[in-house]
C-alpha cells in the first residue's frame, strides 16, 4: 500500500504514494485535522480545491458524538462528510490520556509541570480505560478492540493502534510500563482488526517510549515486528524543539533498518520547520492542528523564519496595510486581493469569513510546502530547498519548476 | 438609472434592471446584508456564485469599526470587501435609533412593548442623534451630513438618506414630528450629496409615518416630491405580518401614482412571503438578516408554509435523516450531497462548517425564489408563481423554464 518512489541521497527523506481505499496519497504529505467531521470553517469540496488528499478524523470525539453507529447510519466517515478521498483516524488514545494527565496537547511537547487531577480518566487498566464522556458525564470505556471497533465504523482508510500517550513529566519507569502495555494493545488492535477489520482499512502501529532513546529502540523493534501496515511516532518527544527532532531521529533511524518500507507517521506535530526537518528525518505524513488553529485566531503562515512564520494579523500595524497576506500567493483569500487591513478589521469584528480565509490561507501555504518538498526530492535538490525554506523562502518555487 | 422591463397586469409588480456604478442588479431583487463588510461566513466570491448582484453594507457600524477613513484607506467599501458589485448602505438611522429605542428591530415589527432607556442614544435634535459608541464608549454623532460622508467614504452605490426609524409603541403625534424631522433630514442629504457625494452614487429617500395611513401617504408625497433617485420604505411596519402588508401596499400604492419610475426597496422585510407579497406589492429590493441569521441558528429554509419556511436541524429528529436539506435544491450544500443527520451533528458539535453551509443553502434558496419571482412577472405567470410558491412549490420551477 506504500511505494517509494524516489529516495533522497542525503537523507532519509522519501518520496512516495500511499494506495488506499480511496485513492492515493502523494507523501511526504500533510493531513489537516477533520477532527470532528469538519475541518474548522472548511467544506470538503475546499480541502480537496487546496489539493489535499487526507484528513484526520478523530475517534474519540466521534465515538462520543455523533457515535459510530450513527457514523455508520449515516454511511461512514467518508459519506458523512462527503469527502470522497482518503481518511487516517486517530486511535482515541491522545485525547482519553490527556483527559487523565492534564493537558497532554503541552505535556507531550515538554511544556507545563503535570497532572493536575481534574482530569474525567476513572481508571486505565491493562483491559483499557474508563473515563467520563465530556459531553454528558456518562461513563464511557475505551480499549484496544473498542477502539478498532470504532475505527471501523468510521470506516476510515488508515485506523491507528490504541496507544496510551504518556506525558512528558512522568517517570522512565512508568514511561517503560506504559510502552510496553501499548505494544501489548498494539497486538490485540491487530488481533481484532484480523478478524474484524473493514476491507480496505490498513492499521498503523505506534512507536511510544518518551525521551529515552532505548526505549523508543525498543519500541521501533515491537511495531517493526508486528504486522503493521504502517508506523507512526507518537507519545512526548521532548522539552524542545531540539530534543524532539532528535527523538524524532532515533525513531525513523531505527525505522529505517527495522522496516524500510513501511509508511511513518508523525502524530501532532507540523511548524514549518519541523515539517521541513521531518520531511528530512523520514516522515511520510504529518498531522497537526497548527495552520488551522493559528487561523482561527487571525494567525497567517508566512515565509518569515524570525518570527516563526507567524504574521498576526489582529495586531494593529495590520489596521492600514494594504497588502494581501502574502505577495503572490495563489491561495484563494490572497488572490481575491484581501487586504491584511480588511482581515485585521474582519478578526476586530469577529467576523467568522476572516477564519475562513485565513485557514484556507494556512493550508494553502502548507501544501505548498508539501509539494516543494516532494518535488525536492524528485529532482534530487532537497538539501538546498529545505536550506532555504528554513531560511524563509516562499513555498511554491520547488513544486512550479 | 432604473428600467422597468416588465410589468405585472395583475398587481403593482415590475421586473427592471438598477443601472448602478458598479453593474447592474436584475430586480426584483434580495440583497444579502453585508453589514461590517463581510456577509457572515461567506466570502465575496460565494455571493456571486449564489448570482447575488448588490449586498448592503452597514453605514452605522462600518463607522465605529474599522471607520469610514480607515475603509477609504483600503480603496471604499468595494475594494475593501473585493466585491467588485453593487452595494448599498444604510443610512444609520436603524442602528443609532435602536439604541435609544430598545430593541428596534423586534419594535418596528410590533413585538415587544417600549424602550427601556438603557440605550446608549445621549441626545436626539434637529441636527442629529449623540450616541455612545458600542465599541470604547466614545461620544459620537450622526447627522444626515454624517451619514452622508460616511456613505460618500465607503462609496456605496446606493446611499439611504438619514431616517429616524420610529418604533411601533410611540404615540401617532411622536411618529408625526418623526417624519417631518426624517423629511427636513432628507432635504439636508440630498443638498449635502449634491454638492459632496461621489460620482455615480445615487440616494434613496426613506417613507415613515408608522402604521398611520395618512401619515404613510403624507410621507410618501414628500419623498417622492424631494429629487432622491430611489425610494425605501422604513420604520414600524405593525403589530403583525397582516399589518405589515397593508403598510407596505399604503406606501406602494401611493407611490405607483406618485413615482412611478423610481425604484423601491422594502427595509428589513424578508420571510418567504414577506418577499412573494412585497413583490406584489411592487416592490423591487429587499434586505433582511432572516436567511442569514436563520443559517447560523441552525435553520434551513424549504418550501413549508406551514413551517414558516423553516427546517430545524438542530431538532434530534434530524439526527439520523441521510436526506439532504431539500432534495433537488441546486445549492453548494445539497448538490455536495450533505445529509440533514450530519449537519445536525455539526451545529450539535458547534462546528463553524455548518453555519457556512446553511447560511449558503437559504441565500440560494431566496436566490432562486426571487429568479422565479423575476421570470413569473415576464411571462405574465406571477399570480400563478406567487400563489403556488405561497403554498409551498419549492422555488427554481419558473426562473427554470
Amino acid at each position: 500500500m506504500f511505494e517509494i518512489l524516489a529516495r533522497c541521497s542525503q537523507s532519509l527523506a522519501r518520496r512516495g504514494v500511499l494506495r488506499l481505499a480511496h485513492g492515493t496519497v502523494q507523501t511526504p504529505a500533510f493531513v489537516p485535522l477533520a477532527t470532528r467531521g469538519a475541518v474548522k470553517t472548511l467544506e470538503a469540496r475546499d480541502l480537496a480545491a487546496l489539493g489535499y488528499e487526507m484528513v484526520l478524523g478523530n475517534t474519540f470525539h466521534l465515538m462520543l458524538a455523533p457515535g459510530p453507529e450513527l457514523v455508520a447510519a449515516l454511511g461512514g466517515l467518508h459519506e458523512m462528510m462527503r469527502w470522497p478521498a482518503s481518511i487516517i483516524t486517530d486511535s482515541g488514545g491522545f485525547q482519553v490520556f490527556s483527559l487523565g494527565h492534564g493537558g497532554v496537547a503541552d505535556e507531550i511537547k515538554g511544556r507545563g509541570r503535570g497532572a493536575d487531577g481534574a482530569g474525567a480518566v476513572l481508571r486505565i487498566e491493562e483491559r483499557g480505560v474508563r473515563f467520563r464522556s465530556y459531553i454528558d458525564g456518562a461513563k464511557r470505556f475505551i480499549g484496544p478492540e473498542t477502539s478498532m471497533e470504532v475505527q471501523a465504523a468510521l470506516g476510515s482508510d488508515i485506523a491507528l493502534a490504541f496507544d496510551e500517550c504518556t506525558p512528558f513529566h512522568v517517570t522512565r519507569d512508568y514511561t517503560a510500563r506504559s510502552m510496553e502495555r501499548t505494544h501489548r494493545w498494539l497486538a490485540r488492535c491487530l488481533d481484532w482488526h484480523g478478524r474484524h477489520g473493514p476491507p480496505g482499512q490498513v492499521v498503523y502501529g505506534i512507536v511510544q517510549g518518551g525521551v529515552e532513546r532505548d526505549l523508543r529502540q525498543v519500541s521501533a523493534e515491537a511495531v517493526a515486528a508486528s504486522a503493521c501496515d504502517g508506523i507512526a511516532i507518537g507519545g512526548s518527544l521532548g522539552a524542545d524543539k531540539a530534543q524532539m527532532h532528535e527523538v524524532v531521529g532515533w525513531c525513523t533511524s531505527a525505522l529505517h533498518r527495522l522496516a524500510p518500507e513501511r509508511p511513518r507517521h508523525l502524530l501532532g506535530i507540523g511548524e514549518i520547520d519541523d515539517l521541513v526537518i521531518g520531511v528530512q528525518a523520514g516522515i511520510d505524513t504529518f498531522d497537526c492542528a497548527m495552520p488551522t488553529r493559528l487561523a482561527r485566531h487571525g494567525v497567517a503562515l508566512v515565509p518569515d523564519p524570525g518570527a516563526r512564520w507567524r504574521l498576526d494579523l489582529t495586531a494593529s500595524a495590520r489596521r492600514t496595510e494594504t497588502a494581501p497576506i502574502l505577495d503572490g500567493c495563489p491561495c484563494p483569500t490572497c488572490a481575491a486581493g484581501h487586504s491584511r487591513g480588511y482581515l485585521h478589521h474582519l478578526f476586530r469584528a469577529r467576523e467568522m469569513t476572516a477564519l475562513r480565509l485565513v485557514t484556507l490561507h494556512n493550508l494553502a501555504f502548507i501544501a505548498s510546502l508539501m509539494a516543494d518538498l516532494r518535488a525536492a526530492i524528485e529532482t534530487g535538490g532537497l538539501p538546498e530547498a529545505a536550506a532555504a525554506l528554513l531560511a524563509g523562502a516562499a513555498p511554491g518555487s520547488w513544486s512550479a519548476r
